[in-house]
């Protein structure tokens, strides 16, 4: 599936980017990708949850500590995962190589990498490429950077809103890089949001959490989370107006919703872009004691392999989806279920509504995208999470022998 | 692929079986069978962790609650789920059919259900079906109900060992069905082991329990509980020899053995016939703390899609191992990390052996089944989780509209 991305987002002021063929991928597909400001910027991040995190995360870690950064230097092709010591001893030596032609300090550049696990990384073409993309940093540079970051994905991602305030306009624009596997080991999720907004460090830490809770956590591609995914938000702070230091503040909300805005259509993105999958799916549930425990039920049926592969057959089974609920660990009574795919009213009190309504549903599942709606009546509790479906061509992609 | 199941267990003295065509599936295939004790067993019972739990799992615990029972009764091609009030009396109505047909407490009876979900049984043609199944009750009747709890299972699935005692022999034979679903709704886990050992309730609990820890607990089919799960233990003490109350007891440590060995056999049974399998794969996992975080590792490795996949492409993937191993949540230092195909040496202190090596595994994971083995050099514990690979044929199955 493809979007329309030609749109580019428009400049953030207090940032240059860079994407090049640095010569790490073949074929004279760009790998290397910098996302430079200014001047030390307010940084948040967060990192995967896999306890075999790679090199770059580990370091990136550590240079984000005290809350600020200046760079963000990524490479594709090689995830420098599973690399031990020499992994992370390059991972460090990347930072100071970049910091060096920057003048900045090592410890203010995060470096990411996605691609394949397990091979160590040469220093000398890493380093010339670390040139090329210095020479070729730009403020026009966005798209070529949302380039550089691919691997198997089928099309670059970015997504951008412009806050208007008082004083002025402030831009968020972010990129992102997709979860879906043709290719093995390059599952990582990774994503840089940029703004010009004038982010204290606890407003930046909080806009973000709160963003990738309702975008990326929200969306499930291939269930299993990679060792490098990553998402760093860079506030600069060039845009006029006061300084947002917390949700007191103005600006604050109108920044958080747009971030929050931002990430979800990435993450949409990623679900779309899921190699084999050939529809998005909203699995929505609603009427639990509270937003949690609809997050558990939703998830559990979102990622369950069974009602997956009847998305791909447009097949309303709802037995599937009653046995997904009951897996999810959550006390539900049945007697109240009801299930809609967008506007059709397949099950009422927990039972089919009708023979016609079960073939009107086929119907509405045979779109690219649908709404699968799961009312508990239990309370007022609701979540969303996105998923694909599970094709035969998921499969095919991911049992290629390529490793 | 087809197992050699022609040789049916001997007789267990104290039980009769059935299994009849009772016109309850279409195409005279058998639907209803019967497993009925001389008089009041000892009974212990393992049920469905899915809390939207089916009726007649529902009734089943209530029946099991004294540890005693005289019949279990089980229809194939409804399961009876998703039924609400109405089908809960229908469970206890058939207790009560079977029940006076036989002259027992409905409460010694214990009924259980596979087949569609959400759909009602009639009580006519089900009253007919007991009628048969009670008229065809033998001492050789095993084999035919074994194929009358049958769903997608490709071929019938029984095991069965001979203890020797020093006053005669003791009988252990199960048959189960298995939980791959070519039909949807249709994942559900029966087994019902009969043994002549004279058990007492707590000794039969106990080794029902372990045999199901180490047995049904660790395969991976689908990943997904179904509504109706349920392994039941009937022990007739119809066996020459001594009461069997605990541990200590003699023979306790032998008959413990036997129903582990026959629940092992046939859950590979069920892992070997899952449609659309073509391989199984027993998940080792050696060098942890203890048995449970060993466990832990095997099943995010024996249950991730990416994994599963690659070991239907015969693609000795590693980076996908080193993934799912850090899913698991568990701490795992991988600079130690060992990773064997059969006696094909793969990974060593973290990294690749050899492309050579690569190419070897290769082959070993070409055959219809190979022991993955991943060493984490941190202790003791070891686990073992049976898996199958993910195809594309299991995809076209799932996805297929039947529901």
């Amino acid at each position: 599936m493809k979007l329309d991305t030609a749109v580019l987002p428009p400049p953030v002021k207090g940032f240059r980017y860079s994407g090049v063929h640095g010569g790490l991928k073949p074929r004279g597909r760009r790998d290397l990708a910098l996302i430079v400001a200014d001047r030390p910027a307010v940084c948040a991040a967060v990192f995967t949850q896999n306890r075999a995190a790679a090199a770059p995360v580990v370091v990136a870690r550590e240079h984000i500590a005290d809350g600020q950064a200046q760079a963000v230097l990524i490479n594709s092709g090689n995830a420098n995962a599973g690399t031990g010591d020499k992994g992370l001893r390059f991972a460090h030596w990347s930072c100071r190589e970049l910091g060096s032609r920057l003048s900045v300090d090592p410890a203010m550049v995060l470096p990411c990498s996605t691609g394949v696990i397990g091979v160590q990384l040469d220093r000398t073409p890493f380093a010339r490429a670390i040139s090329l993309a210095v020479d070729g940093l730009s403020r026009k540079g966005f798209g070529a950077a949302a380039r550089a970051i691919m691997t198997s994905d089928e099309f670059p991602k970015w997504a951008h809103r412009v806050v208007e305030t008082g004083e002025g306009s402030i831009t968020v624009a972010a990129m992102a890089k997709g979860a879906g596997m043709i290719h093995p080991n390059m599952a990582t999720m990774l994503a840089v949001v940029t703004t010009d907004a004038w982010l204290g460090g606890k407003a930046a830490r909080s806009i973000l959490a709160t963003a990738v809770a309702h975008s990326f956590n929200r969306i499930s591609v291939d269930a299993d989370t990679s060792t490098n995914d990553t998402v760093i938000l860079l506030a600069s702070g060039a845009a006029a107006g006061k300084p947002i230091n917390g949700p007191a503040a103005e600006g604050y909300g109108p920044v958080a919703a747009a971030v929050t805005e931002v990430l979800d259509e990435l993450a949409r993105m990623i679900v779309r872009d899921g190699e084999g999958a050939t529809k998005m799916v909203d699995v929505r549930v609603e009427g639990l004691a509270d937003d949690s425990v609809a997050e558990q039920v939703a998830r559990a049926v979102a990622t369950s392999n069974l009602v997956k592969a009847a998305f791909a057959g447009a097949d309303p089974n709802w037995g599937r989806i009653v046995a997904a609920i009951g897996n999810s660990g959550v006390d539900c009574a049945l007697g109240s279920l009801a299930i809609d795919i967008d506007d059709v009213v397949l099950v009422r009190s927990g039972d089919l509504v009708s023979e016609q309504a079960r073939r009107t549903a086929r119907k509405a599942m045979q779109a690219d995208s649908f709404t699968l709606r799961i009312g508990l009546g239990r309370g007022s509790g609701t979540a969303t999470v996105v998923t694909s479906d599970l094709t035969e061509a998921w499969v095919r992609f991911n049992s290629k022998y390529t490793s």
